[in-house]
Formats: structure tokens, sequence, C-alpha cells
């Protein structure tokens, strides 16, 4: 399965046309609003931050998502510059006129749109210029307008983030594609909506959308997305503060003469991996351009006693400023990695703990090796670094990327102003 | 009550003795070996950390401690520039080695001096060194040695961490004196000793020994000891790394013609404060001095449902790095601290959130107010900065420490090498 992360991966998908429009929310000129819409009605999925302060749009897509039954989508408005977070009852109703605009741009019928929105908070939206940008939007809509679209959703992200698979299947072709922007404030706790609040106060960070040609059910899409991000997006971390307008939303458009894809057949199976893939593409690329980064970290965690005990020790170490700094400086600083482990909570047998960095084994039994340090040291200069904890106590394992700590990051989060 | 923490305080308090030497540990050359003797046989007192990988050191105090009933203690001997960690069984026994040359070179009876070490781990002690050391305090030990002590258990520190203070009470004077050392890996999580270990990997971090002339039963101290930790050392964070080596150690040594401080007494009412001042001071020292800091913060939540839960919000705001980056760049960005609130798992209702900023409050009932930027920014300016979250939920308060996370963080962590 080919995961092809060039420019342009949701108008790859059949069916589906965007656009990305520069209508000033960014003071630097650059594209800020984009729109993608489904030419036919889609079934929706959607995953939303677990932090208490949710942003005006992630409540609006919450509400709507939450409905019985739930409405087929036909587009989705992603601004950035502007969170449209901590602003209110007010914010909450440009949320919905951000929907209502784009239904009239796009003569669609009401409660078809999905929001999402990422940028400074705590300033009303422009509605002016979002209301124009729309428009522009709806104007430029092109089946090879997904590059564009993936442009203007990032905020400090230095490079869009896409991806794209096909799949062919004993019931026909399907195809997935998606976008996601994220840098700072990464560290996404993802859960399906269970129920619509009133208002909340917010900060702008991770948002994907993926687009699909496949025909699912509703609950059964929901489940497929429940299960990538668990996988994906639920195991990055750049810093460790969750956001408040973390969102992932997934549209399905398979029309009537496609066939549905239901648990228990092969295209389920082959469905759900590609969409991993996807997902686990986009994260990954989220983690390698996280603020300041000059390395992607995969740390994973064997041998622990269940795969949740792996997960906190993983997270500890992806985590820990000390690892992500002695990273950033090559230094093979084992000590810190096992100290990430021990303050975890995970159980741990000092004498069962095996440690590798890449290919190098650096602890045995717990008991540190007489390594080559210039190896170690080269291992670390690499672009993409490779922890390995075994804690020799049972089958639970678990892999989780992030990325170094940097003098960038400091400059990027104290001399940007609010 | 006055606490001082001008140079000198162990050896402020009555009958106590202590020395500071360099031999050779730290390649600067600087003072490595702190030594505090005892006149009397002293009642001791410890909490250790709960990281699961701990040093060798800790185990052996902790073996001594837990014993029944537990020893007298004479001396406490403090090494810097190598932890004693990661270094398997001859670790363990060069723990061991540390105490018995201490009673050696003072004449001491078996089991009476307890041990600490910090600095670079998985390396062997140099115990030749180590013995020379141990000699030269021992002959160098005098009633002004307090300050060469706990310039000689500084690593990255910057200044040493010193507080003393007497108390006059319905039974007479007491006096307590500590020293401390700690700058990063500083996040305690330290519990009272409840079991021994039998080897253990570790990293160097936060010692503290405080001393007393009061006269106390070894449970009324450890009981002392626990509570004012909780609210001191335990309330502290730099990078939100728990160390390995994490040690408070507290000796009584008050003696038969002093009278006891039992619980129910002023004098041991009096005695809990001045020990509660004395570890908060320490505390705050070491929050000051976190590796890079320019600012000492104070995180007060309030209103939370319980202290669990503001303890909570109040540890996700210190250990947020973009709440600590924007502090070091004086950006009052309160859609940080409300975001790490948020994520912290305490209970929220975001309309029912007030935050302040030194005097000035940002947040009212969740809705951000028209503040003074500039006066925000000049709060943010001076050494210490408060910060304030009131849930409005329940009557759970905490007030928690931490540092600003700037440049010299990075550099002090990515460019130190093992």
């Amino acid at each position: 399965m080919h995961i092809d992360t060039s420019p342009g991966a949701v108008t790859r998908v059949p069916g589906y046309r965007a656009a990305g429009v520069a209508c000033g929310l960014k003071q630097s000129g650059q594209l800020d609003l984009a729109l993608v819409l489904s030419e036919h009605p889609a079934v929706a999925a959607g995953v939303f931050t677990t932090n208490a302060f949710r942003a005006a749009p992630v409540l609006y897509d919450e509400a709507l998502l939450t409905r019985r039954p739930p409405p087929l989508v036909r587009a989705v408005v992603i601004n950035a510059g502007n969170a449209n977070a901590c602003t209110g009852e007010a914010g909450l109703h440009d949320a919905e006129q951000m929907a209502r605009i784009t239904e009239r741009a796009l003569g669609l019928p009401r409660d078809t749109v999905l929001v999402m929105s990422t940028g400074v908070i705590g300033h009303r939206l422009p509605m002016d210029k979002v209301e124009q940008g729309i428009y522009a939007a709806a104007q430029s809509l092109s089946s090879s307008g997904g590059a564009a679209a993936a442009r203007a959703m990032m905020t400090t992200d230095l490079v869009p983030k896409e991806a794209y698979v096909h799949v062919d299947t004993e019931d026909g072709r399907f195809s997935i594609g998606g976008m996601a922007k994220g840098s700072g404030m990464i560290h996404p706790a993802l859960a399906r909506p269970t129920s619509a609040e009133k208002l909340s106060h917010a900060h702008a960070t991770m948002l994907c959308l993926i687009v699909s040609d496949a025909r699912l059910s509703a609950p059964v899409l929901q489940d497929a997305l429940d299960t990538a991000v668990a996988l994906s997006f639920n195991r990055i971390t750049v810093d460790g503060d969750t956001s408040t307008n973390d969102t992932v939303l997934l549209l399905a458009s398979g029309q009537e003469n496609v066939r549905e894809i239901t648990p228990g057949r092969e295209a389920h199976r082959l469905f759900q991996i590609a969409l991993n893939e996807v997902c686990r593409s986009l994260a990954k690329q989220i983690a390698r351009d996280g603020e300041g980064a000059t390395r992607l970290v995969e740390i994973t965690v064997c041998g622990a006693r269940s795969d949740a005990e792996a997960e906190r020790a993983a997270k500890a170490i992806a985590t820990s400023p000390l690892v992500k700094t002695a990273i950033f400086g090559a230094d093979p600083n084992w000590g810190r990695i096992l100290a990430a482990v021990g303050r975890s909570g995970a159980h741990v047998e000092p004498l069962h703990t095996d440690l590798w960095l890449g290919p190098i084994q650096l602890v045995a039994a717990g008991t540190p090796l007489d390594f080559d340090h210039s190896a170690a040291r080269a291992v670390l200069q690499q672009p993409e670094v490779a922890i390995r904890v075994d804690l020799g106590l049972g089958a639970g394992a678990v892999t989780v990327w992030t990325c170094d700590l940097s003098y960038k990051y400091i400059e990027i989060n104290a001399e940007y102003h609010t």
C-alpha cells in the first residue's frame, strides 16, 4: 500500500474539489481559507479534543455530528490566522455563520457544512473578510485545488501535510486523501463526540480533514476513524500541550452504485489499513514539523505489562524536555530515557530493562553496556531517530512519535506575541 | 517567623559541624564533597523519589531508615559530580563504602551515616578520591562549615540554597537549618520509604539535608517531614522530569535535657510551621534557580472541586512549555494557561473560570477582559510572577512554583554531554 505524500491529496480522491485563498486573516497575506466540496452528500465522522476548553468550531461540529440521524455533509470550510476561540457566544454565532455563508455560496442545504479554525485566540473573526474569502474560494474550487487548501490551513507549519492512497479490492477501488496542519501545542487526545456543549474558550492547533469516495455507514466510518486516530494522532506529541481546537474530520461520499464497505468484508479490512496508514503518515508529518524540530523521533516501548503501561512509558519519554534536548544535542544520554520511564507510572523492574538507540544497544538487563559513543552520536544526527525500551515484563507494546527540543522552539514560542 | 537564607544554615543549628572539600569528582576542581556531623546521635527521617529507577545511595538510605528500631544517625556524607547511578551491584557496594569510610574517618559506630550523591550517571565512583575527600572533610569539620557544605553539593546550580530559622517556645528554643541543591530534572515526587530494594539505575537531581536541635521521636519527625515536603518540594517543577536520586533527609538531635516535641503541644505546632517554612524557602530557591530560569513563577489554582484537582491544574500550567516560553517572552498569553488547565483533567466549567496575572485580571467568567497589555507585560518582566486561576467550583486550592523556559535551558541540556 503506497502512501503518496505529494501535494493535492484531497482532490486526488474522485468527487472532491477544493480551493485555498487569501482573505486577509493572516497578516502575511498568505493563503488562509480552505474550502473542500464533495460533489455528493457524504457520510461524516469526527474526533475532537478532550480539552475542557473547546473552541466554537469544535462545539459547532460536535453538535452537528451528534444529531440523530447524522446529517450528510457536502463541504468543509477551514480558516487559519484566527482560532475563533475565547470569543464567547458571539464566537459560536460566527462559527455558525461560517457554515451558513458557505452553504449560501455553494447553494447547499442547511447543515451540510463543517467548520475548522486555527490561529490567534481571543479575537472575533473578521466576518466580512471570512465571507469574502468563502465566496472567492467557492468561485475557485477545482479538482486540482487540494494543494492550495492544504497550504491555507497552515499556521506555524513550515510545510503542508498531505497523504493519499488508493486500494483495489474485490468490491472495486476506493481512494482516501487527507491533509493536516499542526506544529505546536501538539499532544492530541481526541475522542468521538458524545454530547454538545454551549460555549468554549480555546487555542488553535492540529486540524485534519480526510476524504474518501468509499461508501460506509456513519457508525462504521466513525469506528474506523476512532481506530485509526488511536494509532496515529493520539500517539504524537510535540510539547505535551493538548490544544482546545484539535479536530479530525472524515468524509465518505460513496454513492449507491458503489458497494458498501461493511465489517467482515475484505474491503473493510483494507479500508481500515489504508485509513490507518494515511493517519499515521499525517501524524508523523506533524511530529517531524514540530516547532523547532530538527529530528523525527520514534519511541517504542515493548515488554510492558499492558499496552496502556507501554503508552505511559513511551509518552513520558516523548514529553521529557531532558530527553528531547539530549536528542537535539545528539547526546546518547540513556539515563534521561530510563529516568523518564521510571517516573511514568508504568511498572518497571530495573534489572529487566533493555534500551536501544537505533541498532545500538545501550542498556542490557538494567546494566549500561560499553557502547561506541561516536556511533551512537551518529545515530542521533540522522533526521529520524529510533529509541526502543524493552521492559521485559509482558506483551504490552506501543510506538509514539515526537521531535527534539531546540533553541528554535523557544524562539517561536517566546517571540510570538498575542 | 524569620527565615534566614544567608550562607551557613546547617551549622547555625547548635550541635552540628560541617565541611565542604574538593576531592576531584568535579572536573572543574570546585567543592564536591560535603560532610555534616551531629555531635549527638540524631533521630532521622527521610523521603525519597518515587521514580522506579532509584540510585544506590537512595536504596542505601531507605534500607537504613526502614530498620526497626530505626538507627540513630551521626553524619551525612554527600558527593557531587558523580551520581553513583546505573552502576549495578558495585554501585550499591560503593554507597555502603561511603558510609563505612565516613564512620571510620569520624570514629563512629556502624550504621550511623547516611549518603547522598548527585552528578553524572553510569560511572563508578572513584572511591580513592571519595575516601581522600571524606578524610579531608572530617579533618576540616567546623561550626562555620555550613556554607562550604552547601556549595559542595551543587551541580548545575548557580547559587547554593540555604534556610535557617529558630523559634522560642514555652518548652525552650529550637533551630532548624537546611541546605538543598537542584536546578534541572526537578519535579520531585517524594514519599517516605516503605521497603528496601536491591539495585537501581539513576540520574542526579534534588538533594536536601535539614538538621535541627529539637527532640522528636522518629515517627513524629517523619510525619512532620511528610507534611512539610507535601507543601514544598512536591510542589515545585522545573522541567517535569522526576529524578531518580531525589532525597530529603531530616535529623533531630535534641538530647535528654531538651523537652520532647510531641503532637498536641504548642511547640509541635510551631515546629511544623518552621519546618514548612524552611522547606518552602528551599523549594522556591530551587525553582528560582531552575536551569536557564529568568523568573520565579508562583501558580495558584483555587475554586477547584478538591485540592487534588487544583494541584493537577496548577501542575499542568507549571509544566506547560507553551506557558513557560510565553513567560520568558513576557507575553500575557492567557489562552495557553487556560489550555493547560483544560487538559489537566481537573473539572472545569469554562464560564466559571477567572484568571489573574499578578494584580491584573485577564479573564472573568471565561470571557477575556480588555486589559492593559503593557501593564501585563510589565508584570511578566518582574523576577517573580504570580498567576492565579479561580475555577469557581469549590474550595480546592494549591500553590506551586516553577520557572520560565529559556534558550539557556536548551543550551545547558543539549550541550551537556554524557
